[in-house]
């Protein structure tokens, strides 16, 4: 498969462009090729791998109807209407394969656009396994990680972004991360993102008209104007740049690193924070485990806890090695529980062991741990200093803690918000951020258009790469081959 | 759900029968309901469990559609006719949960019979779950296991034989087993049983009729027509009953154990034959694993190979716990491959071995191993002694083995033929058997026509609960809850 358009770097050339701009910048430069020819179908599994009620196995292409015919006994599949199911018999030539129910779907009124076929059989491999190899002998193609949605974006169902919500919904494990993903699929910001970068066009296209009669000295785009375009858009992108923390959050849950100096409790904060919440979550009779890494999701988040070696000054090799390992944790951590050994440590060993936790820049929790064998006078001395006192062999006020944890995190999202969940739409955001600077600078120093006109199409380019205006094969095939085989 | 009928047991009370028999006896007694009232609509997951482009929910019973509508939006469900799919969103309350395909089927034409819906999300986990729920709270119910096949069953679809067809369909493991499933799931020996069946009922109602005449002494059955009738139908039984060698192969393939005494290279032969097949089946690498216990389909068979401790006489405590299991594992075995090492054996010992094999009852294979390191001597007087000679270190004359192997087995199922797989079908078949060598027997020697009609009974008891023309609670709940959810 070609994309017949090569989409021009950032900051390429500027001088092969002269008049007629407009038009041309519409629809040819900035824009992905609508229809792309796709000739060739393709098969796969659309279930998971297993035994079970019933397995999906999913066609699409112009063959799609005519290739099942092939194989499929019961009704003569090429007469009838779009969104129908009809009952029969899979044969590989005289021999009987297995029953199956046939779904329909006519292009453009399916998925991905394209005529497509949905073959419900048993759920047993090899059954599912023997009609895909059947079919792809009978002219269809193996598709790729995602191929179904990548040709749904090709012929145009939907933008890049909401492609991406596809996969992002499937992999789902939190009811939060779900809704961003709807939210997202059914639009998020791709139509504002549009719109902005239609009126960016415009004056990118007034711009590079005057490069055409710059001996005259004329301006086609008012300066003005553009200076409130640019801001109006970096106001829209600084709200999608902020939402990624969140959105980071929501999409990959929170990466907590539990540490502190030997005997502090760590192991036994952690198991008690899993069999707590997996006693409520799942209602599986609480097991006392050692772990040293698993994941819970609390208050709509997905926590990843992360147990460590205890953190000292040591000679012995292998247990320096250890220590090593854990400050790399610590350095990866999205939050860090740091446990205090109240029993056994003095307010200044406690600052010290603090102002270390601190220089990592990374945020965290102090926890008094063993509460109830702590010194009165310590508990007195921290009071005030943002601790919280646990006892994590008694489970007690792990609430509280729990309640610290959450209180950074407020995430309920509902239907329509706008959340950027995708790390690769936050860079393009910063980078489309950082190109507008570039174009205020200029305007603020009067530079020239064919100099304003790079900034705006480095902006261009950011903006459109994330609904996909703008796109590469190679981006493309980076975007898809991460999703399932089927999606 | 409660079945009005109570099927009286096999050699029950006879004396409360009298006239207006024919009729009373196909209607009532031997027949199961065939219109049974099941008021609740059931749900469940379809699919099996795991990240995936698509889930399938599916919904079955008189609010199937109803219940769906609850949920859904993007079109009026209730007014739209069978075998249709519709596009829309599912909503809980105010908040949309996903986008779906749902597929309507109006009963009788859907696999249970009542109005029944299927609904494509996208193939997250917690959105299945989500949506399970949702369904559960507007009315549906969790199905059981094989609640859906159950349904079908009762509602006519197809016989009890057909239905338990559906869930070795759906575990078969090898395309013989697939094969032999669909045969039976499509009818198999199902209606011949049924008219042999019919025709036994046909005298019973006359022997039975003789009853209330019995001091005319009449005889409405002819005896020399029952004994021929028997005759048939043994005929047919035996034939089915034999098929069962097969049948059981095809089905739970073929437990093989390898034996023989420490070191004479039992784990080297399972990891050859292992790392072979799988090379060639799957196209895995094959890289050499320690295995005790694994699969590999072979001709058309799953061969489950079981590597053993060595056996030899001990007194080391230990070590006569291995032996010891190990000969329970043979006894247990459908085929053991006995290795002996050549290289460390004399012909007075493989006597010896032979011997103590031979004693168990339990086919076998035995195999002269590491014949490149053994006497020339030894394997001349082994010859014609039907020994398979290998190394399994250097892989030589592996596929020797092999057809040795396979020779045992005769396995090629195609469509239409009619083996019994089911352990339930076969002890019901010899049951029948014995019943009616007792009819034979009652016949040869005269007895009274009431005697004559209990053997018939259990004769007609034992068949009928294999199509369940005859069935009690117990027995549908025992073979449906072997099936998985949403099947």
């Amino acid at each position: 498969m070609r994309y017949p358009l090569k989409v021009p770097p950032p900051s390429s050339t500027l001088q092969h462009i002269n008049t007629s701009t407009l038009q041309h910048f519409n629809t040819f430069k900035y824009l992905r090729p609508m229809s792309v020819r796709i000739d060739d179908t393709i098969v796969a599994l659309a279930t998971p791998q297993g035994v079970s009620a019933i397995a999906v196995i999913r066609l699409s292409g112009k063959d799609a109807i005519s290739i099942t015919q092939r194989v499929f006994r019961g009704k003569r599949l090429e007469t009838q209407p779009s969104h129908t199911i009809h009952f029969g018999m899979i044969w590989d030539g005289n021999t009987p394969i297995d029953e199956a129910v046939v779904s329909l779907y006519r292009g453009p009124k399916s998925f991905t656009r394209e005529d497509a076929v949905e073959i419900s059989c048993h759920g047993s491999p090899i059954i599912a396994e023997r009609i895909i190899k059947l079919l792809m002998r009978k002219g269809a193609r193996l598709a790729e990680p995602g191929e179904f949605t990548k040709r749904a974006f090709l012929n145009g169902r939907f933008d890049l972004a909401q492609a991406e919500a596809v996969a992002d919904l499937i992999n789902a494990e939190t009811d939060n991360a779900r809704m961003a993903a709807l939210n997202q699929m059914r639009g998020g910001f791709s139509k504002e993102i549009n719109h902005l970068r239609e009126a960016l066009v415009h004056f990118a296209s007034l711009i590079e008209l005057e490069l055409d009669f710059s001996e005259e000295d004329v301006e086609f785009a008012s300066r003005d104007d553009l200076r409130r375009l640019v801001n109006n858009i970096q106001q829209y992108t600084s709200s999608l740049i902020k939402s990624f923390d969140q959105g980071n959050v929501i999409r990959n849950g929170v990466r907590t690193v539990i540490a502190g100096r030997p005997n502090a409790g760590k192991s036994t904060l952690l198991n008690a924070i899993l069999n707590e919440e997996r006693a409520i979550v799942s209602e599986i009779p609480g097991t006392t485990r050692d772990i040293i890494e698993d994941e819970v999701v609390m208050g709509g988040i997905n926590f990843r806890f992360i147990d460590t070696a205890g953190l000292r000054e040591t000679v012995d090799v292998i247990e320096a090695m250890g220590v090593e390992r854990t400050r790399e944790q610590m350095k990866k951590a999205a939050l860090i529980l740091y446990l205090f050994d109240l029993s056994d440590t003095t307010l200044e060993h406690i600052e010290q062991e603090e102002a270390e936790l601190k220089s990592l820049g990374i945020p965290y929790i102090k926890i008094g741990n063993k509460l109830d064998k702590s010194k009165p006078d310590l508990i007195k001395a921290l009071r005030n200093k943002d601790f919280v006192f646990i006892s994590a062999s008694n489970r007690t006020h792990l609430d509280q803690l729990k309640e610290r944890i959450l209180s950074r995190y407020h995430l309920d999202v509902t239907p329509g918000d706008v959340v950027v969940t995708n790390l690769r739409h936050y860079h393009n955001l910063v980078k489309t951020h950082e190109a507008l600077d570039r174009v205020i600078e200029g305007i603020d120093n009067g530079v020239t258009g064919d100099l304003l006109a790079l900034d705006i199409r480095d902006a261009l380019h950011y903006l459109g790469e994330i609904t996909g205006k703008v796109t590469t094969e190679d981006l493309l095939d980076n975007i898809f081959s991460k999703f399932c085989i089927g999606k």
